[in-house]
């Protein structure tokens, strides 16, 4: 495929503009979000962004290339053009997003909170930390940041099962099962973490019937707000088949100020940081993909199949 | 060595009457510590407790076993008798160690402190976590539970350095050094985790010359409190040298009330967690030592070196 004009948008934009000028004979337009007009999208082969811009107008477009991992504000979007080649960043997110999740276990199992309360009082309660050895988790999602996540959590000799479409083997899981034959896995888990891209399939597949399974387990959201309803889960946490709750992923965000999880107990908010794509990866990332496109070898890890929608 | 009357005190001794009866021919007694008495010395050939118990006379002991990793309650105590045999537990301390660690730093690195307060005001206010990778560490004592520290802040990438006293070569560090050549890497570390025995030589090591290396710097203290002169981590944390400090051991345990330490800004407390003897493994060990101490085969680990003091 023969690239000529490329349109940067998107919050790395001016950080960007440094790291490719320079690196490649192409054309670059650098543009805030909100400024990209008509004219761009017509003047443009490829489009690099994080969701589509003002005035998104995919049909001239022969490469779409996502600076994050998650793809579905493109292929959501109503001027969608299944035509367009869709690529996707993968950087260090594996790494990023494991160590937000291990930063959930972890303070839950060494009671940080209760020891911060107790400092406040000056109080001395020992409580022993419950260590990762033979915890059990399950992961929802066993791509490249699945995998990643389990290698961690296998690293502490936790026992990581695997849950997704196709249910096939992957390294660093005990066991890799359908959703369909999640439900013994998710009744003897400690942990669930949710990692799975959005799609029509996984649109809130974390839902009652699903919370219904748990027993006193905590929850890490890492994929998609919209993959788990937020009543489910309200109510999973008062019934106690989720212990604590951790969300870094909401349908709307920023999650508005009315939200009831925002002030429930038992539900932590981070504000959608646990895989960030930093300008040096987004650039080192896009300029492989572009070389890939351009000699038509692209690894089936960038390249999104519109079928699976990830 | 022949053993018959062994003597089990301390926290667990009503948890490991059950585990240990009947698992050998020796002869038991399982007291609580404030309870031993003299007669109960003269009994006994060996002493099993976390450290010594009321009117401590061990000087007609064949053997003691600290049921901790740390000994030097026992070779401190004014009664100390350097004929006896010395064994202590080594157990799952290096695991539980490298949890409280990563704990510690994780929850640095993630802002979690940050995210909770912005719950609490219902503000959306990303800041990218830093990772692991690329990030630090000194650790302070290379033994078995500085090398499992290091094996596990090694596996996200960390790059860390090993202090000790020959400065000899271990894995899971990018080097090893010395104390006195360890200036230069303090300059430059994200963190300082101090795993020390408390010796003559490691009483406080950790003093305001070592401080005053640091820069904007992390301290965990997961070895013994008398390696770090308090007055100088105030001062260090006060000058910004530590931007943190994590202690969970302390000269005098329980942490009094009018301790400084308790409500300073920059330190957090915990109340000697971070390595806790469970029964099954205090049971586990202390069988595995007494059969070594029978067969005359002990190993490097678990036989204390009175000369080293660890």
């Amino acid at each position: 495929m023969n690239i000529n004009h490329i349109l940067v948008t998107g919050r790395l934009y001016l950080e960007l503009e440094p790291l490719l000028r320079g690196r490649t004979d192409k054309q670059f337009r650098f543009i805030q979000e909100s400024e990209v007009n008509t004219a761009d999208y017509e003047w443009a082969d490829a489009f690099v962004g994080f969701r589509p811009a003002a005035q998104f107008r995919p049909e001239g477009l022969k490469w779409i290339h996502a600076l994050g991992a998650g793809v579905d504000a493109f292929l959501q979007h109503p001027a969608w053009n299944p035509n367009v080649l869709l690529t996707r960043t993968i950087g260090a997110f594996g790494q990023q997003i494991s160590e937000y999740c291990l930063s959930c276990i972890l303070a839950d199992a060494q009671h940080r909170d209760t020891f911060a309360r107790q400092q406040q009082m000056k109080s001395w309660g020992p409580v022993p930390p419950r260590s990762l050895r033979g915890q059990r988790a399950v992961i929802l999602g066993t791509g490249t940041i699945g995998q990643e996540v389990a290698r961690s959590l296998e690293f502490f000799g936790m026992e990581v099962t695997g849950v997704s479409r196709g249910g096939s083997r992957k390294a660093h899981f005990v066991r890799n099962v359908t959703m369909e034959a999640s439900g013994e896995y998710l009744e003897t888990a400690d942990w669930v973490i949710n990692t799975l891209p959005l799609t029509k399939e996984t649109e809130s597949v974390v839902n009652e019937a699903f919370f219904a399974r748990m027993k006193q387990c905590g929850f890490i959201n890492v994929g998609r707000g919209a993959s788990v309803c937020p009543n489910a889960l309200l109510n999973a946490v008062d019934q106690g088949q989720v212990r604590v709750a951790v969300l870094d992923v909401f349908e709307e965000e920023p999650l508005p100020v009315h939200s009831p999880l925002w002030s429930h107990a038992g539900i932590r908010i981070t504000p959608h940081i646990s895989a960030v794509t930093g300008p040096e990866e987004a650039a080192r990332d896009f300029l492989k993909v572009l070389e890939g496109v351009e000699q038509g070898e692209l690894s089936a890890e960038h390249k999104v199949n519109l079928q699976l929608g990830y």
